[in-house]
């Protein structure tokens, strides 16, 4: 019998190895959406070290078993996974995906309370193993899962955002990207407000190369527009509907989007992207409730919203969202 | 009503737009293998033009659609996908992963006889669309389903190539990286042969900053092993098992190993990957098969393959497998 | 003495091995600029497959050395360096960044004179390599050497690009993003025209998630404005001499951009870059010259060019650099 | 006049921002290695936080300048320089090229007494601002001055590290890859010890696929090898002066060196770098000395060092390093 083991007779280790970096990021839900967006953290290098958290142990251990699988191509990650959140420890982004889904006879709202239910049990976790982490929240209704998680973390506002509008904002480039014919990074645009139907599309916005496609047309958007531009927000609007109808989930682009907004954090980026932040005072809007809009984002989280210029009818819009949001925030028990 | 449209207002076209670039690829198939290529192609910026194709139209047109709406992410990837050929014109490789699966009752050998007709039906169409195109074969058994996409391909051997061990040999480094604490970048080692339970771990191989376990521990790998290194060859041949149990498939580490691969043919690389190809002459195989040997990819294909001095052990195990896939391409109809 | 070459005892030849992939890209000059475009080329991905051309073999040889030693970093790179163009055989793209530097007592007029003969040895010599080639001209003046290229090299107006003003853009965004603290990717805005003094910076497009700043400050880039932005244009026409001053070239900006637009070549991007092209017919410019506009770029050159809604000074200025230019060619012998 | 500026009527600041990130690196000098290394640290993406120092103020600001104006392709990095080491702050690497050159009648060890001088004035400095960076030292002789830099800053041994052999392994890997025709990610090998003439190659650690060359052919890499390979740890040797002597300084091959050791920490990738650590203990070399081993890099710095098993003469070789470096040691003042 040798003497040494294979390995300690040529590695000599001169002290521990560090057992998480300083670019951490926590999934919890390895739903569709949640290992949509660790796959895409990791292909798109945002960070090759991911926690994952569920409570259904099997499928979570075979998610992460498979990404190990193929980490040779991930720039050696480190993907651990576990029903128990001290996995999750020194964190700098914890993304909650996880959510209920809807049972048959069950009211939109019950729904919702369930949700909180999730979130008060999740979020507590998560800060006791990162309290210096930010909150990146996806689940749905996110705009109010956004606001709760701020209330139960007692995090600063700064530190808890909702993936919000960006994916639907997303979207509306595409649509106009391929109406146009000019490549999506060149084609701006952005959609506010609440996260759903009744977000807002801001056609002023709209431009190609600086070239606001509202001056040139301007019933852009407009009911009155014989172009119909107004049917590719009908399209954002759908646009998740028509995707799970097909295939069951949308975990691809939101996946992709979370890696983005990630990216942004952690890179201390500072560009912008459509968020669910508290918006309070902006906009004239009295609730204190959360909506997406503009915000720069960098590693201590939003520093900065913008305020795009809205045509009255756009401002009347977000502001009856706040009042329906915060009507809905009264009556939550969290 | 305005004399022009929007776009006519300042977009002045000067040629044709592109319909496709020199990097596109074709992905057969959107199951868990398919989907999760095309989506490892995009994230990992292998190319950023995909067409995919499946006969289940509304997964598919869900699918693309949601790929689409997270292009904004993907620099600007051009997604196509039809159940008509007609959108793969034009690919560079063009990756098969469709296959039916087991039904109740059917022996393994009618399941190979039926996805020898799928890939009968397929490969002719993708090859009307992109003749000089290099065909990656992901569908299992896929040492016999390369075999056969060469006869009915009628291209050269160096354009035909199994995804072979090569995962394998991904799950083996994670297992020795794991095992030593060291980034799997820096852990070497080789799974080749026949992909499956018959696959050949070369223990000779495995080396850490050149330093081969075997010299340091002569047992190393075989059953007299106190370390029971052997283990991890187990584990490698148990790990798609593991994980398909627990989440039904292999998407993720499948389609980050088909990245690689593409990446490396597309960057002309001259890379070394473990992938299924014609064996015949080499290690004294007799026999017209395909099976996994390190082999040199470039944008042509496969360029050299290396022969690694193998035990007689291994040379053995590998004639068998040549031996009993020499027989099962006899009695399969194609 | 071994009866087989090391080589050839473990490495079985198949088919010989490309020796160019389908995205080379050659370098004619290896000065500042030509080499900061080479190397960012490399570390940034543009592609991995690089060829230069200088008449300096010495240099030209060293810097070729220089980043083959260091290419285990970049992806494999393939890249070969030679006096003699048939390296540069195959290339999609041919960076020209050669020129002559003001002798002492000539003329900016007799150095150009220089130049363009400069660029009637090289073309030649290009085209015959690689015939269908795209052409992106940085060496100076640029607009007028881009219009020569296009004479010289019979190519149609779509593949011959001159690098323009998109790197006073890049100057411009950067300055943009500094003043308001919000990230450079999130900061709109497009310096058109002649490259160098006579630029014009269209201040209508400036914008950040949508917001005209122009809108917010009517009196935004005039010189009434109190909080002179328009310093920020004198800044990008002083910046290029700022560098020069201290180090006597601008090699990295320079070399990031032309990464930058043959990367939204490669990747048929269709974005869109502030590039010379022929704007006979655009803006209402009589003369045949080249200059910057907006444009969209694939595979194939130029697709498309973007007409921005100019102020009347901006326009004048533009039509008043045509004549400059038209003159200056018509006093050129090419 | 307007009430508010432009900027104040669309930007809400909610916080101050961060001003600088989790990934921040510190580069002392901006001859050729250290403009390289921050080139290439910001064009690979391994970092797009960038402090330069330099004692030339002019080249110093030329230099940031220039990328900055660029750095609209580089991910929004942030790039600051200054004479005045308070910029460093919060860096988690500082990275030491700054180095004086030889002047006409000046002994070698003059000029490393000279050397000596610089890092003594400069690393407390480092140390002030960023206390818990890791030192990566690169002014030659590296291993020499890695050993002054660990004594003068009193860091633990696993945070000061010498860039070594790394690239001599670089280059020792390129060679081999263009002998054999095989992708240089496939081809392993190492130079070890003291970086310079003396450094050893480590011939039995040569390899492609597990395959080890010395295996195949028994008088590999010595000098009884009719097919002397032996040569290409000559041209390694030679490999820097001939770059000198033709374009003046190594600074692409150094500074993607640097950047590949900077990625392998900030990642936390455990890989396995050669670079100059304390080696005593190791290969029974009883000196206090800093040369060039196998060594797996992480977050915190060097965790492990890899014992290759060397031959008599390798090993007699890095011990009359170290007995040779030990005497320098020993007669530098610091």
């Amino acid at each position: 019998m040798r003497e040494f083991s294979t390995k300690d007779s040529f590695v000599t280790n001169v002290q521990p190895q560090l057992d998480h970096s300083g670019h951490k990021i926590t999934v919890v839900g390895v739903g569709a959406a949640g290992i949509g967006s660790a796959f895409s953290i990791l292909t798109r290098s945002v960070s090759n070290d991911i926690a994952l958290v569920d409570s259904a142990q099997d499928k979570l251990e075979g998610e992460a078993l498979d990404l190990q699988h193929g980490s040779s191509f991930l720039h050696n990650a480190r993907i651990v996974a576990s029903t128990d959140y001290a996995v999750t420890a020194g964190s700098r982004i914890c993304v909650l995906t996880a959510g209920a889904r809807l049972k048959k006879g069950e009211t939109r709202f019950d729904l919702l309370q369930r949700n909180v239910e999730i979130a008060k049990n999740i979020i507590p976790q998560l800060l006791k193993y990162s309290p210096d982490t930010i909150l990146l929240i996806v689940s749905n209704p996110v705009d109010i899962l956004t606001h709760i998680a701020w209330k139960i973390s007692g995090l600063p506002k700064t530190r808890v955002i909702g993936s919000g509008t960006n994916l639907d904002s997303s979207r509306f480039r595409f649509l106009i990207s391929q109406r146009l014919g000019i490549g999506l990074s060149s084609c701006h645009g952005w959609i506010i407000g609440e996260h759903g139907d009744s977000s807002v599309a801001v056609w002023s916005s709209v431009n190609v190369a600086g070239v606001r496609l509202q001056t040139l047309n301007p019933s852009f958007g407009t009911d009155g527009d014989d172009e119909k531009w107004s049917e590719l927000h009908q399209k954002v609007i759908t646009g998740a509907y028509e995707v799970n109808k097909r295939k069951g989930n949308t975990g691809w682009a939101t996946g992709l989007n979370v890696s983005g907004i990630c990216e942004g954090i952690l890179k201390n980026s500072r560009n912008v992207y459509a968020v669910s932040v508290l918006v309070q005072g902006l906009h004239d809007i009295k609730e204190e409730v959360f909506l997406s809009l503009p915000a720069v984002l960098g590693e201590n989280g939003v520093t900065d919203v913008i305020i795009q210029p809205l045509e009255n009818s756009e401002k009347a819009k977000l502001q009856k969202s706040a009042q329906v949001l915060s009507k809905v925030m009264k009556s939550v028990k969290w």
